[in-house]
């Protein structure tokens, strides 16, 4: 981290910085300008707090150098990492498809839907079975018979499942039907439930927090990685912002900004991503576009009906239609759509 | 709720409408204007889902009548609710302050801060022992041996004891050392945790999501009060915003606007709200004049050695000014500081 | 609009809503459901000053149901509208590229990026010589001479010139030698250039404020249709949030909403959307994808030398391939990017 | 500035970029960390654009030591400046009011208002007779005829009288009638107006642009002040957030954060800021308690028939009491409230 004095910095507040930095075992580095004296950290690279020289007298600023985060960084871990479930590889050339309801509703609805997305090319099936949702009036969810139809929706099908693991104790039980567990935008920063999902195994799809920066998001993936469980995803899904007329903020420049940053596999959610299924599409092609490695899209039969995110799921065909312009982009820009693959149990 | 057509919906879209009201046991209630007809649904008040409706032909938008809670609603409850926490009443005519550091460090410094606090004014004492920290190679706080330095604390100066919970495994934990359990910022929509919270029935100091509508915010306390727990305290703490001159942006229309909306206590959290120990004391001041209940404050005897939150920490004598200061102030508005109360274990 | 009534207002204070609705020239429609009343007054589309009502006692919300701007609406005009440059279609079936130096900074420069930008596939050639800065010690642009320059590049290339014009008073000037008038992101709110730069005539190329709602670029773009001109043509170019990874936040939902609500050509800006050249072409094929009418990019033969906006220019062979990416994704989608035309000069 | 490299910058790439601070005439001023390379450049202060830097190879960041903006700044100006408008002293120990309807509508309504606001303590007149509207279809202000309306409301009753300019071409009209110009928020970053406006020599109130952050006021300041002109108010009128209970978020943070940065005197005008007349008293309470040095309030003796922003405009008996109540607040941190001053006419 550099240290920047005050311009009106005296000489001996200077020297209680140098000596605060070597109390703490690090070295400094002086470097004195025109208008003020900035002073280096040297060997601090994720150790020190900024706030403690934050309070010392003369400081104006500190100003870290290195990311915060390590594991996570594309300079620790420079190739493009593949996360593999069920025998789908996410991250590598070609773009996969993860379709399905938003609520996995009954026996019926999980398996027409399953079906049907799989029928228009998906890849991964997804479905919530515990439900976050703002109010506690709201539908929430099925609960461990929601994850039994997900089971069985694979069986018939082929394709693995991801769902949502909303709270630590819950991990083990969602581990045992999930090929993937999802970590939701509410849930980001649910240092716990990182920690617990990190420590089961399973490849682990992150979703963006609703106002989480980029670095926040890869801390949070750094929590899970730090469990020795490399196999994470990130998604984003929209951001907060002042905007009404989407639900959320498609933030499009992530999708580069993280491939810059990161070397772990980048998916988008168009679907929490607008809001509204008209904007699904356009949105879902412009991630392909912009080099995502999938996308994660909500499918069911009948919208009208659905108990919830029905205004932002796309009907079956709509979907199968999305496949194929997506596999037209990539086509264009020199890289594919994941064609079918078996199911492979992990281990 | 009303359903506004779009200027073009034919009859048979209105129909529809019509029909899929009824169908969901509503009665539809048609408005004919110049330009568009609109539907009011007579009978829904938060049972049905806008999103059903929203994808039914030609319906333009959905808009909601009722507020989303009602537990937590001023028109459900119109008197102020006061909430007691180990004797000390919150939401009443009188002001209280929180106070103590950011993270419980070691028994000198909880204890030292502990009757610096007090001896300052402040009623309650606060401090972490479970730390959510961004990332996962800041300090993540001392756990049970923290809580045990809290108790220590309440033994020696009277002061009751809130502490953060982060998981809802932790809440029997916490809840045998703590009178009070504040929820953060990050696990404002931890719905597993504000259910876990609310069934201790301990008091929860609730504190606004960073990027958290006053709305969500409030349901967010519908979680809790629907377990039957009605000892909620709201605390706005600053939300995410572009500016960056200070680490959040306090909302200080929240206390006027939360006290239109519900009739729980409001407290603000200066600390955190600005990001920045000269800013403390104008915010805190202003807090005061706006009609907040109480404020919370990260103090510290030494915030240039303090592991988390240095730069934002007020020093004991800073404190004590304060406390002065919002005396004045609550005394020039009729109000005035609570005084000293004797501690009081809940059953 | 309607007038939602706050679940406990009297009869009395319903009354005087329809009292003061019809002493308006309107007509009331009540609609009594279970927890309130509501009214819809028939007559007002775009007329009422929805504060008067809701300053009435007993009111607790006033709702509009129109739509704020009527001219800009896809209602009004459902057809996609073309918007010519100097012989070049925006808002049709082919994608347009404009492209150039963010600052006018000499004749070297500037007829040196005018010829790489034709040969690069671009139609349209922008350039500022009026700069709006941020702070008064940057490069400030030449001004008039700046506009010679352009006027030159465009004589030697034959491309079209657009280029920003920041005050009412410059209009006469900067129309005498543009062929599309820039009105810039700060200005998207300055009414009297609005209407100075509406009855010039000329094409107008509107940017979205940092801070804009789609509905207020809308609006924005309404005062200018107000003035009977109707060549206008929007630009998304990053809106402002708490993200600091990026300079600003690409909306690309903007590009499907902005043609469910409007009939105007569309564009994006992934130069001031991203300020970041990395991330420049990634978000410009998502623009693509996402059915933007075109793009707006900032090249620059020397980036590291330019006087402004050098980190997010493109070099020349960037820029040139990303003109044969999009051309692949338009293909891809069933559009193309427009070939060669000759200049039209404007009566 | 600091040129920050990337951790696996070349020693070639290193050289490249001391040379480039070189040939631009500044000195280069190296030091070598563990992890990367860090390059201050001597002699730049707000000379130097970082972009260009950004722009070499094997750079990560470039970090800006200097603040933007001096003139502005209390490192260059360290006492507060008092700003006099019409014999009014803004900016000293004394706490001011502003009051008036947001619009000038009718000869009544102006000598109404004005002597109410006078009576209840107002030092000085607002009104509105050029509004910036975001519909072309909402009124717009009487224009001069408003002006002269105000300039008669001013013989009345002796109060100093404040107005919005929107265009560099008005500024001599206005400048005739009103003893201080008031730039609004839309038009914060309007340059051709900042610096017209600065050249009136008239005292000028700069409203905080919606989505500015407080550097970018302070710039907008500099521009103004960069003419000659040092009479500068800043004011504070709230910001846009994602959060729609409020028109806008007053960021009560601004207060003590521009106070530092800065010895321009402050304000806060509560009624923009909140954009709800029962919110008004409460934060415009907050700013005194916070340390401003005024407020802004829109006052209307019948909000309910208002032209324009009767939804958050005061009633006089309402505004009397919040002049008595911030006596109170500015009686308790031992400031005051001006009492009456002779109008004096500037030459």
């Amino acid at each position: 981290m550099m240290i920047v004095m005050q311009a009106q910095a005296t000489e001996e507040e200077i020297q209680q910085v140098l000596e605060a930095i070597r109390s703490r075992g690090f070295q400094p580095h002086i470097s004195r300008g025109e208008e003020r004296v900035v002073i280096g950290v040297v060997g601090e690279a994720r150790r020190a707090e900024p706030d403690a020289f934050l309070r010392l007298p003369g400081v104006a600023r500190v100003v870290p150098l290195s990311r915060p985060y390590k594991l996570a960084s594309r300079e620790f871990h420079p190739e493009n990492r593949i996360v593999h479930v069920g025998g789908v590889p996410i991250g590598g050339d070609e773009v996969i498809f993860i379709a399905g309801p938003c609520s996995v509703e009954s026996r019926e609805q999980m398996l027409e839907t399953a079906f049907a997305v799989k029928e228009a090319g998906a890849h991964i099936l997804r479905g919530g079975a515990f439900k976050p949702r703002t109010s506690p009036y709201s539908f929430q969810g099925l609960g461990e018979y929601g994850l039994e139809l997900l089971a069985e929706a694979r069986e018939a099908t082929g394709l693995p499942v991801v769902t949502e693991v909303m709270a630590p104790e819950q991990v083990d039980l969602v581990a045992r039907y999930a090929d993937m567990l999802q970590i939701g935008a509410r849930n980001m920063q649910n240092y716990a439930l990182l920690r617990a999902a990190g420590a089961s195994g399973k490849p682990v799809l992150l979703k963006r927090g609703m106002s989480a920066t980029l670095d926040e998001l890869l801390l949070a993936a750094e929590y899970i990685l730090s469990t020795g469980n490399e196999q994470v995803v990130l998604c984003e899904r929209g951001i907060r912002t002042f905007e009404t007329a989407t639900r959320n903020t498609t933030d499009i420049n992530a999708i580069p900004a993280l491939k810059a940053r990161t070397s772990l596999p980048v998916l988008l959610d168009p679907s929490h991503g607008t809001g509204h299924w008209a904007y699904v599409a356009p949105v879902a092609r412009a991630a392909v576009a912009a080099g995502a490695d999938g996308l994660i899209v909500e499918v069911h039969p009948r919208p009208e009906e659905a108990l919830s995110d029905g205004g932002q799921s796309l009907k079956p065909e709509r979907f199968a239609r999305l496949v194929q312009e997506a596999r037209a982009i990539a086509h264009a820009l020199g890289r594919s759509v994941l064609h079918e693959v078996p199911y492979v149990a992990a281990d």
